[in-house]
Formats: structure tokens, sequence, C-alpha cells
């Protein structure tokens, strides 16, 4: 089968690359290839590629995924030589350089890069996933969304019912980027957005909790923004517990170890790992599943497989370059240059190696703070307001897509300016995992006297 | 239990409003009796209003949800005499004035609004949602988004594999706005939008037919624009057949009498029903479920209970009033006068009918094609670009909140400059019913000889 629909005859030998995954590796692997000679095929199980840092605010409602997302077809649309396949691989034959997909089609290549990303990892608690729900796709945002907004909408109605409704916890395991993002942004909802919203419940009395299991939040940030992310924490009346094992997941609460804490909501930022494609691939990967590479990004002995993005185990300075957006960025484009050397349609060393160049981290900690780890084009350590400023513009200016940059900017500058933001929508279904048994212990608890009550609170 | 959380002591006699549904009728009473001194409660399944005449713009992909939906509690924050409630009434004590919501709660009122609208009817066989969907609720036309890219994601993938694709066919069921404004809206994305999305289908030979029961399309429009519309639509490539009675739908086609008639996506847009809230009132409904009501819009012996919306039937100068927009609003506000009026807050005679207020009705038919049948503040019947543009003027006029407003028009410019959009997301489930016996045809014809494919096409 031909990749591409227009090659022409002269073109035959032209070499096919095969691109898993429509990511950041992805795309930057595509848009670079698509100036070579060669017939590019994307392979994704979506149609579209998401802008995964800002998927949180999809879950917090401040966001559409039509702002974050953009159909793959359509960043390529006028790439010529390169065709778009919304599919996803199944097995893999190296030695003819063929992948059976899951749909039946099988594709041939000369070239293949491998981005298919990272999932949650519940460490071998799957069943928690349900009642726990991680932050990957869009339909995890919209997910989240739906639980957060429920319980508002649950605890009003409890409380016209009842006069009493169990306490609104948030409970996020996980004090990464992801879950700092998470808790900044239910307690800008709880305390900005929803304030005069309700008329039975005072949403600001919301309480957000992070546990982390290591010793600090923000584990992979220097000391002083650790710090820095926790006092910006305890302004929003953000909790955080570090060296906070979970060691159980129900409806309505998590353990640690002995202890019960409650959550009307409990979200899941704790564990990634890689897509199981590497291990598909039958090379040697690590504990996480991602695919041990060298410096071309190869696995051993396959110099014509580039593993880019989440899914490889790069080292570099004696650290593993980090599962987020720039080093996959950085990945996809230098297979792509690669493959150009190699096909001799590109000048530049055959020898040289992937070298991450990183320019730095960022995170957000509700609506108006940040910390910003900038290693390039300076040095420097910002948290507060001129961090999240930054934040801000890098984020709007690497969204692909003037819609998406317009639109992202401008709803920010409305929610900024006006409190008040229109996509609080709830769809799908009207129940949220534990609900009921914690209304009965607040209904219990509000048929007692007031110090039964508090005695009965766990 | 007090309707609203700041009644003060002296106020205790303050009659209690309970509306049920947050569409046009229950929105616009329920600013109309925000100025007055009751206390009311919206009560709806949803946690937003919807703006419905742009719902088919959601489905295909011009609109994301939160651009057509406000949240019900920040339309009426700002009134504290109003609170909401995310529930659903399940019976009704009319003697002792109480309603009984799903989740247990009850409501007790002076005066009630019933106006929870009408859903689809697929005339006793409801075993035919789920082939042929139809659009009233957000997850509709996200649904209905999603059967129809991945139409065209599936064939493109069925190209790759076997050279051949079933025919995309789009059929429409029902001949009214809603049909005619889908129909419209995908011919825009087969024939303008995607035209360079892929590179081994071409998505402009998409065939999308309309199947209309009656003898014609628009059946409630005046003649002169039911011809226009047809022109309108047999320039984009429409057809549309009337007296087309559908008599089965299954997996891959529709039946019209003994006529198979091939579907990659069937959708419905025939028949509504009322809510089913009339009958569980126990007053008289007509043969669709709507509530018979007098002049006030009461149902007989009950004039502290207004219908209002598509679930009232309401006779006017021979005719009935139907159930779209604007007679919704109307009702609404006329409900909430007459309870200022019969509680002494509003002056005005007790004996004042509802009336309707014609303006006319409007529908479009792709991206700068509408008729409009105006009747206020002057009467003509325009067509083509004209309608196109009132129709856009209207829309945006009435679309609740600044935000809907600059994001919509804003949406609507980018994609009619560009014919570019952002929003043709595929989320959900990745199957489509009938696409396997859909295909298999397919392919069994193109391994016979092109006369022998000829002539196994049904």
């Amino acid at each position: 089968m031909t990749a591409a629909a227009d090659v022409k005859p002269g073109e035959a030998m032209r070499k096919r690359v095969v691109i898993l995954g429509g990511g950041f590796a992805g795309i930057n692997a595509a848009t670079e290839l698509a100036k070579l000679p060669v017939d590019v095929t994307i392979v994704d199980r979506r149609n579209y590629h998401l802008f995964q840092p800002l998927l949180y605010q999809i879950a917090l409602a401040v966001l559409s995924p039509a702002d974050i997302a953009q159909p793959i077809r359509s960043i390529v649309r006028d790439h010529r030589n390169i065709e778009v396949l919304m599919d996803e691989a199944l097995s893999f034959d190296l030695a003819q350089r063929r992948i059976h997909l899951k749909t039946g089609v099988q594709l041939e290549y000369d070239y293949l890069i491998v981005a298919t990303g990272s999932t949650h990892s519940y460490f071998g608690h799957d069943e928690w996933a349900k009642l726990a729900p991680g932050l990957k796709t869009v339909e995890d945002g919209i997910e989240i969304r739906r639980r957060v907004l429920l319980a508002f909408e649950l605890a009003e109605r409890q409380m016209m019912e009842t006069g009493t409704h169990p306490p609104l916890n948030f409970v996020i395991i996980g004090g990464g980027p992801t879950g700092v993002e998470l808790a900044g942004a239910i307690s800008d909802i709880a305390r900005l957005y929803m304030t005069r919203d309700f008329r039975h419940i005072d949403p600001s009395m919301a309480k957000i909790l992070i546990l982390e299991g290591s010793p600090k939040i923000l584990g992979s940030y220097p000391a002083d923004l650790q710090v820095k992310a926790g006092e910006q924490l305890t302004e929003l009346g953000i909790t955080f517990r570090t060296n906070a094992h979970v060691t159980d997941v129900q409806p309505g609460y998590v353990m640690i170890g002995d202890e019960r804490v409650d959550a009307v909501v409990t979200l899941w930022a704790a564990g990634v790992q890689a897509s199981p494609l590497g291990k598909l691939l039958g090379v040697e990967t690590d504990r996480r599943g991602c695919v041990t590479v060298d410096g071309h990004l190869n696995p051993a002995g396959h110099p014509e497989i580039f593993i880019c993005g989440d899914l490889a185990h790069v080292e570099q300075d004696g650290k593993q370059v980090p599962g987020v957006a720039q080093p996959a960025m950085q990945m996809g484009r230098y297979a792509a240059k690669r493959i150009g050397r190699l096909i001799g349609a590109t000048s530049g060393s055959k020898d040289e190696n992937f070298r991450y160049f990183d320019k730095g981290d960022m995170a957000t900690i509700g609506r108006k703070a940040a910390v910003a780890d900038i290693k390039w084009p300076f040095k420097a350590h910002w948290s507060g307001f001129p961090a999240w400023m930054t934040w801000l513009t890098v984020h709007i200016f690497f969204l692909i897509g003037f819609r998406n940059r317009f639109s992202v900017f401008r709803q920010w500058a409305i929610t900024y300016l006006t409190f008040n933001d229109g996509v609080r929508l709830i769809t799908g279904s009207q129940d949220l995992p534990g609900w009921d048994s914690q209304s009965k212990v607040a209904e219990e608890a509000s048929s007692k006297s007031p110090l039964e009550a508090m005695i009965l609170k766990p």
C-alpha cells in the first residue's frame, strides 16, 4: 500500500515513515518530516492533538475541549505527504518492518517513530481508576469537571433536604505539577467563582487536600520553589501532606494506613506508566514500561525505530529526561531530522546524538500564582504573579493554531477579569461514587446532638 | 422548607413559586419573577440552560457546548430570591401543592410553573433511538458529531485497507427546520471544511438525503419559502424526498416500505412528544402529551399552575402555537406577570389572556442561505443570504450572556472566513452502528467485477 494518495510513479522509492501517536513528539516529528521527500502516516486512536499542559483547565471548567485540542488532520492538511489514520497499533513485525493495526490495516515502514506517551499508573490497583480518575484525556477532563461540580450541586440538594451535607473534601493524590494545578483550580472555583451561586451551602467551605507520598511536593523543582509553592498553596487554603502513602481508595474516602480521610471527590495525580506499545515492540523497557534507547533514540539493534516523548527512557547527565512536553517536542524533531540525514536529504552529522535542551519548568497554583524554574534564556527561580504571567505567555505561545491561542487568551482574560465563566456544564451521569454513604453519615450526624455529631465524625 | 436562604422573618408570608424546567420558558419566567416579592425555586435535571436553536451547530462541530449553554446558577446568581436545584419532579400532590423530587426533596408551592418541554418521539419505535439519534440535549449533539465525523474516518481507513468504502450516505429522517439545518451543516462539513483533510477519500462525495413523511419540507412555512428552501438544498447537493414514510431503521440502512436506503449515519428530526410531566400532573393532555390550557395557561381547575413552552397546548386563531423558543419565552413571561397580578404586586388586568406575538420563523440552510418568514416589524418572505444574515443577527442577540454572544460571533466569523474550525473532535466510542455490515458489502462489491458490484448494490 502506498502511504499517500498523490505519490507520482517516479517517486515510488520514497521512504515511508510511520508515526504512532499524535502528541507533542508525533506532531513535531510530522511537521519536520513534511519538508522531506518521504511519505508519512500518523496513526492515533484520537482524531485530535491535545495540548495536555492545559488539560486541568478543562477539568476545572475554565476552558472547553475545543480550545486546547486540534484535529490532527487540520494540523497537517497542507502537507500532502502526510496522511492520518485513526487507528491503533496491535502488533509489530520488526523483521518485515510491518505494523498490524487494530482494525486490520497493515502498514509497512522504512522508519518508525513510536510516540504513544504514557497513561496513569495506579500501582497495581486498577480498581481505583473509577473512584479516583486521573487526567490524561479529554474524557478524563470532562469526568473530573463533572465530579467536582456535581459535589457542590449534591451538597446544596442535601442541605435543602436534611439541613446538613457531607463535608466538601476534595482529595488529590499526588503532589506533582498536575496535583498542585488541580488543587489550585478547585480552590479558585470554590472560593472565587461560585460564591454567589448557591443559597444553602457556602462553596468556599470546601477543603482541598493534597496527599503526596514523597517527602516533598513538586519533587522535581528546586528546594526554594518547593517552599514558595507550599506557601502559595497555604494562602489559597489548600492543605498538603507529604510522606502520606495512600493505601486504599474507597467510595467516599481514602485510607492512609489506618487513617481514614473523607473525600467527596478523589482525584489521581500520582503515577504514570508508559504506553503498552513499548512492551509490544519486544525491545528493552524499564520498570515503568519506557523503552531504553541510545543517543539516537533507537532501541538496541533497531536504527530504523525512534522512540520519542514519554515512552522513551533517555538518560542525560546522570538524570532521566522528564516525561513532559518540551523534551517530547525536541525528540520528535530530532528523530525527523535524523531520518533526513540518514536518507541524505538533510545535511549534518549522522553521529549527532539527541540532547535535551531544558528551558525550565513551570507549575501554576490558582489564578495568579505559579512557580517557575527558568533555565533559559537566563537562570532564575520565580514565584507568585511574575511566574504566573510567564506561564501564561509561554502556554499561549505554544498552543497550536491561531484559533486556539486567541480563544484561550480571551477565555482567560474574561475569567480573570469577571470571575465568571460559562463552561461549568455538568454532562453525563448525575451520580457520584460514595455520595450516598457519605450523605447517610451526614444525615445520622445531623439527627444527633451537636456533641454526638462531633464524636461521630471520623 | 423556606425557598431561599436569605428570607427575613418579616417576609415569611412571601409566596413560593416553583419552576420546573430551565429552558426558554423557565428562565424567562424566573428573570421576570426576580422583580417580585416571591421566593422562586428552579428545578432542572441539568445545571445549564441550553440555547437549543443552535444545538445543531454543536452537532456539526461549529460550536462548543459551552458557547450555547449557560449554568442556570450563573444566570440567576444576582437574584437573591431565586434558588436552583439540580433535580427532577417525580410526582405531584396538587391538593397539598407539593412536589416530590427524584432524590427525596419535597417542595411546597403557592404557584407552579411547569415548563419541562419536549423530547423525541420515535412513534412507538424506541428501539430506533440508538440507531438514529435525535437532537435535544448537549449529549445528543456530541453523539451526532461523533457519528458524522467518525463516518469519514472509517471510510478513509476502509479505503486504505480494501481500496473501497461504503457510500457515505447521511440520511436525515424529518424535513422540518431541524432536519434542514442538520442537512445543510453536514453538507458544509463535507464539501467545504474537510476537502483537504483526507488523502484516500473525497469527503465531498458524501450524499445527504432528507426523508420527509409529509408532502412538503418545512411544512410550517409559506409555500414560496418551501420552494426556495428546496432550491437552496438542491444547490448544496442535498436530496430530499417527500411522502417518504420510514417504516424501519436498522444498523446501516432505513426502510421506506420495501425500499432499502443505505445510511452510514441516520439522524432523527421527525417527531417530538411532550415531557412526561404533563401526564404526571394528572390533568388533561392531548395525544402528544401536551397539557391543554386555558387563556391563562392554566390546566382546568388549577389557577395556581401554569404550563409554559412546548409542554403547553395553546390554541390561537384556530391554530396551535408552535413548540419553539419564541412562544416559550412569551409564555414564561406571561405566567410570571400574571403571578405578580394575582398577588397584587403588579398592576394590570387579571383577565388578560396569553396571546402569542409571532415575529416570524427562520431556518438556515448551510453556511450562507436561509429562509425567513418575517412577520414583525414588517411582513416579508426572505431567502438566501439576506435571510441568513437576519438569522445570524437575531440568534446572536438572543443568546444569553455576553461571553456566549461574543464567543459564537467570533467562532462564526472564523469559520466563515477561514473554512476552518477546530471543534471537530471525536470523543467517546469509536464504533458506528452498522459500519461492519456496510463495510462487508463494500468489500464484497470490490472483490467482484464492476458489473457484479453494480448488481450487488441494493
